[in-house]
């Protein structure tokens, strides 16, 4: 057991270093001052460094070597497989390639930002290309003469391979293709019109947190650029943002970080700051989001009651009654950028991404080529064309921050919240009876009972097949949208 | 110089992640929700660990080992110095003993706060005594022989000795006492009697910081229980507080930790991120605190042109003109409470302290004797009894945190800005004019130029000598009180 207690002991102090390189990264984005910049990148730079050589210190490995595996019980073998995949995956990323990637990567998004600011896509091109050749010696490294999408891919959703993803987003398409265009050949839903007191928003936002079971004794909510949440534990804190004519942007991106923040601070308090003590991986992190941002946050029963607080917040804002304004939460228009797509076009948006990136990792597509493969992609799906780069192949930062393999776990996420939600509505029969008064705390007691409390017990998959107790299928996702958007299009 | 450039970047490491547990402190008294708290405390006991072990590494016994001084500029050679000293002392104290005295520092501030609470100081006495003892123990360690009560002092003001301070404070305190003794004879000046809006409070504090030339592009202003300054070079910022019925409380504060935070801002940018890129000692810290809030803030001249402030911002509060103003700003009043006291009785609180401290730890005197020897020396000083343990021996925190050599950087801080300010009023001899326009730029100006540039480069008493061109004395801050006080009091 020896070699068992020195690796924990060793590894809590790491991650309390991480869970500290989050929160200036939150203090960066909420309260630092601009000119601390610099002096902050020197920090983080810092302790990134330490955090390397922590993660590969030699001393994990003869502790892995040491522990009889055997031995331990579940929750200390779930522990010992974390540490193990993450001290092979960081020993064998050489350092210098791993520094200069930093670079690059820190280079590139100032690049990338001129180059969308400038709708070009050739002033960027040179430096993906790059970032893309960088990360490909990085994923032979970590592949080990596997394949290489597959390894980045690991980074974010351990043990998902592209084919088996490709195969559910493969289903996924053609009948998403086909529910977008019969829904756009409806006639238009009414949207919101008005200006919505900023102030007022942050309010209903805060209400919208409680109303999801965020704990504000562990947590806070402050306004950013984007809404993220971050930190573990006893400490997960969520952004939200306003804009006066788009109240919904900020109420839905508040569910959405609390789905996020709720996972981490539901997870059983025993694996605080060790492995275990986050959320297993991205996909089944988004999942969380999604639900209660979308299944739960967007429903019929729950709009309902959120018409009511709007109301009582902002009096009459021009939406008649709880049906148009359930219509206005969920109409779906023609628009080119990811971030504000709906339930049903973004998955299309996510798996433009995810057919790309794989091409130019596996070098079918050379990256002065990616405009164009976007643009015609993009006509494909939508039917109409990209107007400039800044609409499309420009527009998410992912790629320049050398994020290959992490847009599939968007989609991901929604195919196991669609899986969720499935069997969530079979283990709570009145669900819609509590959401119609505000009252979600059966759906996130469910949630928190069957997948929340594990954190990264089991492997993602195992995760949402414990809770689900089947195996994930894209099939609940697809049932779920067309039964929604065919009702409310009445189609 | 390998030797010396590999030393300096593994300092710089040690030093980021210094200013992260700084930033993490920082967090906990303004940002953090209640419930992270436990969180927090294991996430700083684990980087206090990291930054432990990192300051004992033996890497920098060899690195200084290896190199070869005489060759080093004088900066290099003033960084081998700090870096040394922190690397002996921290290695002359056994590990067990360092952590058991985190951990017995840990326990007794809430005894500690209990005991204050219920008036009753026999309930803290046996904690102090376990406290008296490890600090002793440390203190035989790291004084290899030497003075015990010098080696604690030397944590806070490198280089001092209690026999030095001792002279200095000696020849302070009869005329302390004496003026003291004149001022409250006399009839007493009036002070504010309204409320004053918090909001405003905080609006005319910012201004007041930016007068003084804080830089809110490197820093930030938030509301904390206790003011203080936090971070160095790029990233520093300040706290105040506001109480209604006491405006000066949160002016003064903010003027205090302005002086504090500009000294850290304003030292060269080739030293961030280096031992030599924090203030010098503690003593030398206060003096800019205190000149700031003092000499300058409480001048005259700064007053006439606050009291304009203030109708601005409050409109007719009760006092009638400048002259009234400067009175409630430095009127004297009896009282039991150090962080209340006025510039003449603030250092016959330290004084105290500083002088039943040093028996304590020589051994002359036991805790459990404590109370009764402040009350004697509290009534000898002040004229009047103690009336309970809040407001005299438990009123402070320090000694609960093992704060043992600490209190008298307070007053030598006073003694230094007594010199400084000596020194200034040569340097600019209409300050005044400047000061009654809120134009502090020549006073902050001349210090940056001649002392706060210079961070660690030279050691504390050799700061204040190469400011003010003289060895310090106690002189110029008796000479200044008193004619302050004896004109104010129509003495």
């Amino acid at each position: 057991m020896n070699a068992y207690t020195d690796l924990m002991a060793f590894q809590r102090d790491t991650e309390a270093l991480g869970q500290t390189a989050g929160r200036l990264s939150w203090d960066q984005e909420t309260m630092m001052s601009p000119g601390s910049a610099d002096q902050r990148s020197d920090e983080m730079a810092a302790i990134e460094g330490i955090l390397h050589q922590r993660r590969v210190d030699p001393r994990i490995g003869d502790w892995l070597a040491a522990i009889d595996e055997a031995s331990l019980d579940a929750v200390a073998q779930a522990q010992v497989r974390e540490i193990r995949r993450s001290f092979e995956r960081n020993s064998r990323v050489p350092e210098r390639l791993a520094s200069e990637l930093a670079r690059m990567i820190s280079k590139s998004h100032g690049i990338w930002a001129e180059a969308r600011a400038d709708d070009n896509f050739a002033a960027f091109a040179p430096t993906l290309k790059e970032v893309v050749a960088l990360r490909k010696e990085e994923a032979q490294a970590l592949a080990q003469g596997g394949d290489s999408y597959d390894a980045l891919l690991n980074d974010y959703e351990p043990g998902a391979t592209a084919a088996e993803l490709s195969a559910m987003f493969g289903a996924l398409r053609p009948r998403l293709v086909a529910l977008r265009e019969a829904v756009l050949a409806q006639p238009e839903l009414p949207g919101l019109t008005t200006h919505f007191d900023e102030a007022g928003q942050m309010r209903l936002a805060e209400k919208l947190a409680a109303a999801f079971g965020y704990d504000f004794r562990r947590g806070r909510v402050d306004k950013a650029v984007h809404p993220f949440s971050s930190g573990s534990g006893n400490d997960v804190r969520i952004t939200t943002r306003t804009e006066a004519l788009d109240p919904f942007n900020c109420f839905y991106s508040t569910i959405h970080e609390v789905g996020h923040g709720c996972y981490e601070q539901n997870i059983d308090q025993a694996y605080r700051l060790t492995p275990l003590g986050s959320g297993v991986s991205m996909g089944v992190h988004e999942s969380q989001s999604r639900i209660y941002e979308n299944q739960l946050g967007r429903s019929r029963a729950f709009t309902g009651w959120l018409f009511k607080q709007m109301r009582d917040e902002f009096g009459d804002f021009g939406i008649a009654d709880e049906e148009t304004f359930y219509g206005a939460v969920n109409r779906i228009k023609n628009g080119y950028i990811r971030t504000e797509a709906d339930e049903v076009q973004y998955n299309l948006h996510v798996l433009l991404r995810f057919d790309l990136e794989q091409a130019v990792i596996k070098g079918d597509l050379a990256v002065d080529d990616l405009q164009g493969a976007w643009d015609d992609r993009f006509l494909a799906d939508f039917g109409y064309a990209v107007d400039k780069p800044s609409n499309g192949v420009l527009q998410d930062v992912h790629w320049a921050a050398g994020l290959f393999g992490y847009f599939p776990t968007y989609s991901l996420g929604n195919v196991y919240a669609g899986c969720l939600h499935d069997a969530l509505r079979k283990a709570v029969p009145d669900l819609d009876d509590q959401l119609a008064q505000g009252d979600t705390s059966a759906a996130t007691g469910w949630l928190q009972e069957n997948l929340q409390q594990y954190g990264g017990l089991r492997e993602a998959k195992a995760t949402i097949k414990h809770a689900t107790g089947a195996e994930p299928s894209e099939a609940p996702l697809l049932d779920y949208l067309e039964s929604k958007f065919k009702d409310l299009y009445k189609l």
